[in-house]
This record gives structure tokens, C-alpha cells and sequence, in this order.
């Protein structure tokens, strides 16, 4: 039998998805699970996008240009500018969802061997996508007791060699919900800037930032076009993961024309989804205000009820869906997989993702796991109550090991 | 400015889609191009499909699983086994197009700097997924003489090194519409068995076999399920390029396991695809029907016309939509070029792939050039008067050089 290769071998499992032969196997054993572990929100999509979708009408689902149909870069264009970003339709390549997104950039911009840096934890999939083109993950730890700050630009400098090629931030962050602040990205700018590197800026949830508080973009500070490459998606921003539609944006010509190779190798992203995006940018301002309030309340409520557990440390994050809690637990993994296949409480239990899949320095994360506020505010709490009851009875609880009192 | 790749800068351009600026030039300028450089069919998407997506009925637009839904690799494997495959939907997974079912197969077999024999011309992409993963395509030059017939089985031997993992084949062939035979594919296996290689299976062409002759697969074929990995898409079967979907089969375990941890990765296949693509697999048998008999009389119209051109050499080929042809030219590219740039009769013009573009070996196809008979039978007579005329006043013309006559 042909082997498999050593980058096979080597692709991380998702720690998103990995826990679900358990989930599946305590449903069947007619147990309630609360799914907490994955961004898939239970927002209805905007009911525009759903309607363009039914009122198609063509004849032949044909391929669009690679770089995505004019038509539908011109309305992203209007979407982007309206937030300060000043691009044209030249400066978007339309995407397979954000998950291409980053990997054309990542091929564009890095050979194997290339480094880059990302203050972790960070999504769990850019270690895929670093793993598939030999691209080396330079993590460099935030950290809990301040909710998940930028770390320290002196830390970034350290961490900087000859084969450093780019940094890359996710704000509002996937796992943790911290938002930059200006003077954050201010401090990633001047970096980029001295050391001459990329700036890629994941920002698939701009549109859920809490508290009043606004998104910031590495697109809106000055003199820095070059280095900035946003990745973006409708998967969260409309409710539409299933679209599979994102884009890349970056007013460096160069990375463009890459881009667009890369672009024309996988000859197209969908029809159905392009004509369903230009409908998405006409949802109105009153979707994202409601979406926005219930959001917040589920944060609210989360944080809250994990915060009154004994031995529960969570963040009041400014963004995202998401929360990172530090648990009394010895091992999330262990954690995470015992609640699946031994605890229940009223026949419920509660899926979480293990925070050490959204590590990548060995034994972070270890006592922390990550959950996704997608449900609605009654289900939440019946997960927590499910989650306050089994950290209760767990065997490997750990009261005040690895715990804040202790440091990491 | 921070630097382009390596890889970036040598991921080669799309032959295909590369003169597509001249083209726009062209028809600025008032001529009618005649498009036969790409394989987008002018046949109508089946009606069932269309319905589908106009009567989907879901309020949150959701991931599916990063496999594909069961529900449609269920109704896939009733299509496969038709055909003799006998798979289970374990053996599946769905993917945003042939496309990526190429690079997952690609990833999960093959590491940076092994090798992938591929008998050329080849579908020119095969070069950028293999670029991607920094992969070596050793080519084996087919030849115009013969039809482009499976080249020698010594041949593929002299090419073979220890970094040789894989061969690729793509039946009824893109470019040269080349049928493997029921023999071809025997040989194709015992060289398979006895360097242990992967044997990648390219059937996006499955459904256009002419003349009465039967479409033949790897998986027809016994005691090397561990070697072979189909890549599909439903892109061709009906006319449904801008799905993006597609799936790679193979019996082998190892490699469904490890090409699920790249799916993962990018989270999901789309879900409005996957709906239309459990509603493809019941277009009836009257749908192919019709859409043989109408390339039938294509492929008749385009291979005669070509061959009454003088110095005009094209095979006649037993499937697929293309040709490849070989002209009385002194470079393909410059030809095509000038095609769309100098030349117009009647103000109509025509823009084809140059063949060099599918050819791995340099100077290769510098006198042929790929068409795609995906005009109806009038737009192709006129095209081809179009092509005739050119040809007479084509700066660059060589008569009897590089001619069959005289050998490639």
C-alpha cells in the first residue's frame, strides 16, 4: 500500500470537530448535547440573501472570473468603503470562504520554511494552513489574566528572524473575543513597518463588537497598503457559514496578481453564492442591531454564570461570539471527551472545544476551554447548570492548580 | 514593500484564462470572439437542479459536515455503483470542486519535492496544485501521431526514482479528449502494483464518450483499491461549472482518514451545492443522451473542418469536449495572441488555449493549439472559417515545419 505523506501525517485533527464520534455516540444513547464547541451560529440568515438565492435565473450554472464576478466586487466595495477602507473592485480576489482567503495569502506571501507570528490562542486552522504549505508557526502567548491582550511588541521582536514573513491577528478574536484597540494596531503597524512584513488581518467577526465599542482594521491606519492583507467571510457576519464565500483584500498590486493565480488554478468561486452575496450587502442595519443585542445578552449570560463557579476564571471579552474559561480541571482534552461519553446531568451534557488545539506552544491552554455562545440564552443556562454540575463530580478536577493564583 | 513568495512567483498563469485581457480588448473594439479557449459548456444545467436551489428551505445557511452531508454522499454512491464501483458513502469525501478534490489527494499522498508522472498534454492546473504543494510533475510526452494513446509502459519505468509516488491520468482526456482503453488501464495497473504508487483518476470527462465506446475507471479494476483515488466534479456531468463541487473516492482508509483532517480545515463543502447535487443525480438518462449526440456532432463538425484546413493536423478524439490540434504556426502562444490582438474576418475573431500551456516539456505544443467544441454547431463553423482565414495570413506561418511529416 502507497503511503501517506509526512504532511498528512503531520495535519492537525480540528479540535473543533475532533470530539464528534463521542457527541454522536451520547445522542444515540438519547442524551441531550448542548453544542457549545463550534461558531456555528443559530442567527437566521438575512431573509435577502435566502430570496436571491430562490430567484435565480440563469440557465447555466457557469464558472465566474477567478478573481469573483465584477459585479458582486463592485457591491463588497461599496460594503468595505462605507467602513473607511478605500478600495476598488481590484483590490478583492472573491473566495471559496475565508478558509481559501488565508491560504492564497499564505502562498502568495510565504515558501515553506517561512515564518509567522501569531499571538495565540489563535483559530485552530491557521495551523492547518501553515501545515499544508510548510509555513512555521511562531505562537506568542496572550494571556487570560488580561483577558487576552496584544502581548508586547518587545515579545513579537524577539520572535523575529530572518525567516519572518508576516504577522497574523484575528480581531474580534476567534477563540478569546478580545477586539484591538487602535493602539494595539498602531503598535502591530510600527512593527510591520521596521521589519518590512505582512499584516494579515482576519476579520470574520467585525460585526460583533459589544459595549459600544468599535472595529478597528489595519485597513484604516496610514502608510501601511503594502504590508495589510484582510481576510474576510459572510459565514459569520450573515449567518451563512454554508456559503463557503469570502474574499481577500489588499491594496498591494503584487500580492494581487499573485493572488489571481492562485485564484485561476481553482478557476472559480460559486455563482449562486456571488449573487446571494451582492442581496447580503443590502441587509439592513436594523438585522445586525438585533443580532448585535442578542449576542451581547448571551455573552452576558455566559460570562456571568461562568464566573460564579467555584474555581471558574472567564474574560468579559469585547467581540466575537466566543469566551476562553480556565477551568479546575487537569486536562481539557480528557475534560471535554469524559463530559461526552460519561457525565450527564438530567440526561444533558455540554460540547466545548479544548483550548489546546488553539495552542500551539505544548501544554497551554491545558486547563481552558473555549464555547461558542450560538445557542439561545435558555439553552446556555441549561448548559452552564450542566457545567457547574459536572465540574462538581469530575475525577481530574484540580482546585487552585494552574489556576490564576498560580499563574499558567 | 515586503516580497512575494518563491512559490508565488513560479506558480505558472493560467494558459486558459491568460489571454482573457486581449479577449476584452477585442470585443471593446467591436469583434465577436468566438470563446473555444475554456471548457464552459453552453449546455443548459439540468432542470432539477435549477429547482432545487429555487426551493430550498432552510432559515440558517449551515456548515455541513467537512465530508459532505451523508445524505448526499448516500445518493453519490447510488451514482457510483451504477457504474460499477461499489463504494459506500464512507468513501466520499465532497469538495468545493474537482479542484480541490485534487489538492486534498495531492496533500494527503504527496510531500514536497516527490514526484507525480503525468503523460502529457495535461490539464494545464495539474501544474499550479502540484506548484502549491511544491510536488515534481515528471511528464511523459502522448503524441498528436497516435491520438495522444497511453504512452509506453517502459517509458513511465525510465521515469520512475524513488521520490516517484503517484500517477496521474485523466480519462476521457483534458486536452486532448484521449479515451483510455480497457488494455490502457490494465498496464496502467500492474506499473501501479509494482512501484507501489497512487494511481489519481481524473473523471470530470466520464459522461462523454462517443462512437459507442464504454468509459473504463481504475475502480473497475480489482485488487488495487489502495491505490487508487478517483477526483470528480460535477462541474462537466452538468454543466454545472460554477457549483464548485465536487468529491474525491477511494477505497484506501488511510487516505479518506488524512484528507478528512484537510476538509476539516476549511470546515465544509457548500451546503446549497450539496442540495442541487442530491437532485443532479436523478437527471435522466435523456439529458446525457441529447447532450452526446449534440458533442457528437460537434466534435464531427470542429475535427472535419480542422482537417480540411491546410497543414492542419487533428485527431479525432473518443470523448470528452476537446481537441488539439496542430497548426501550420510558428508559436501557439504568439498566435493565439494575435488571434485576438491583429486578426478579424468579418469582424469575428477566435480565442483558443495555446497547447503549451498543457505541456510540462519545454517547446512541447509549440504548433498545436486546445479547443473546446462547447459553441453550437454554427458558432464552430463560423469559427472555424474564421481560424481557416487566419491561418492563409498569419505572419508566423510555417508550412511543413515541425509538421507531422517531419516529426514533432
Amino acid at each position: 500500500m502507497p503511503k501517506i505523506s509526512h504532511k498528512g501525517q503531520h495535519m492537525p485533527a480540528s479540535p473543533i470537530r475532533k470530539l464528534t464520534p463521542y457527541a454522536d455516540r451520547a445522542k444515540l444513547a438519547g442524551k441531550k448535547v448542548y453544542h457549545l464547541n463550534i461558531g456555528q451560529p443559530d442567527i437566521e440568515t438575512p431573509a435577502g440573501m435566502l430570496e436571491a438565492i430562490k430567484n435565480i435565473d440563469f440557465k447555466v450554472w457557469a464558472y465566474t472570473p477567478s478573481e469573483g464576478t465584477l459585479s458582486y466586487r463592485k457591491k463588497l466595495t461599496g460594503y468595505y468603503n462605507k467602513l473607511g477602507y478605500n478600495i476598488t473592485p481590484e483590490n478583492i480576489i472573491v473566495t471559496l470562504g475565508g478558509s481559501e482567503a488565508i491560504t492564497i495569502a499564505m502562498m502568495a506571501c510565504l515558501d515553506p520554511g517561512d515564518e509567522v507570528i501569531i499571538p495565540e490562542p489563535f483559530y485552530a486552522n491557521y495551523n492547518g494552513f501553515a501545515c499544508q504549505g510548510g509555513i512555521v508557526v511562531k505562537p506568542i502567548l496572550s494571556h487570560i489574566e488580561n483577558g487576552f491582550a496584544l502581548p508586547a511588541i518587545a515579545e513579537f521582536e524577539q520572535l523575529i528572524t530572518p525567516k519572518t514573513k508576516a504577522i497574523m491577528i484575528c480581531s474580534p478574536n476567534n477563540p478569546t473575543g478580545y477586539l484591538y484597540s487602535k493602539d494595539e494596531l498602531e503598535a502591530l503597524k510600527a512593527l510591520a513597518l521596521k521589519y518590512d512584513l505582512y499584516l494579515f488581518s482576519d476579520e470574520a467577526y467585525r460585526e460583533f463588537c459589544y459595549d459600544g465599542r468599535s472595529f478597528i482594521s489595519p485597513m484604516h491606519l496610514d502608510g501601511i497598503n503594502d504590508n495589510v492583507i484582510v481576510v474576510d467571510t459572510v459565514s459569520k457576519r450573515y449567518s451563512a457559514c454554508g456559503a463557503r464565500l469570502g474574499c481577500l483584500i489588499t491594496k498591494n498590486k503584487h500580492v494581487i496578481a499573485t493572488g489571481l493565480k492562485f485564484a485561476q488554478a481553482r478557476l472559480s468561486p460559486g455563482m449562486v453564492e456571488q449573487i446571494a452575496g451582492e442581496a447580503a450587502v443590502d441587509t439592513p442595519d436594523s438585522y445586525f442591531e438585533a443580532v448585535n443585542k442578542e449576542y451581547t445578552n448571551r455573552r452576558n449570560t455566559i460570562v456571568s454564570a461562568l464566573n460564579k463557579m467555584d474555581g471558574v476564571f472567564c474574560p468579559n471579552p469585547g467581540g466575537a461570539f466566543y469566551v476562553v474559561a480556565q477551568l479546575p480541571i487537569d486536562n481539557a482534552d480528557k475534560f471535554c471527551q469524559w463530559m461526552l461519553e460519561t457525565f450527564s446531568h438530567n440526561n444533558q451534557t455540554v460540547m466545548m472545544a479544548p483550548a489546546t488545539g488553539f495552542y500551539s506552544t505544548h501544554g497551554a491552554g491545558h486547563n481552558e476551554v473555549r464555547m461558542a455562545y450560538v445557542l439561545n440564552i435558555n439553552d446556555i443556562e441549561s448548559a452552564m447548570v450542566c457545567l457547574d454540575e459536572a465540574l462538581k463530580v469530575y475525577p481530574g478536577r484540580k482546585v487552585g492548580s494552574g489556576q490564576l493564583a498560580v499563574g499558567r
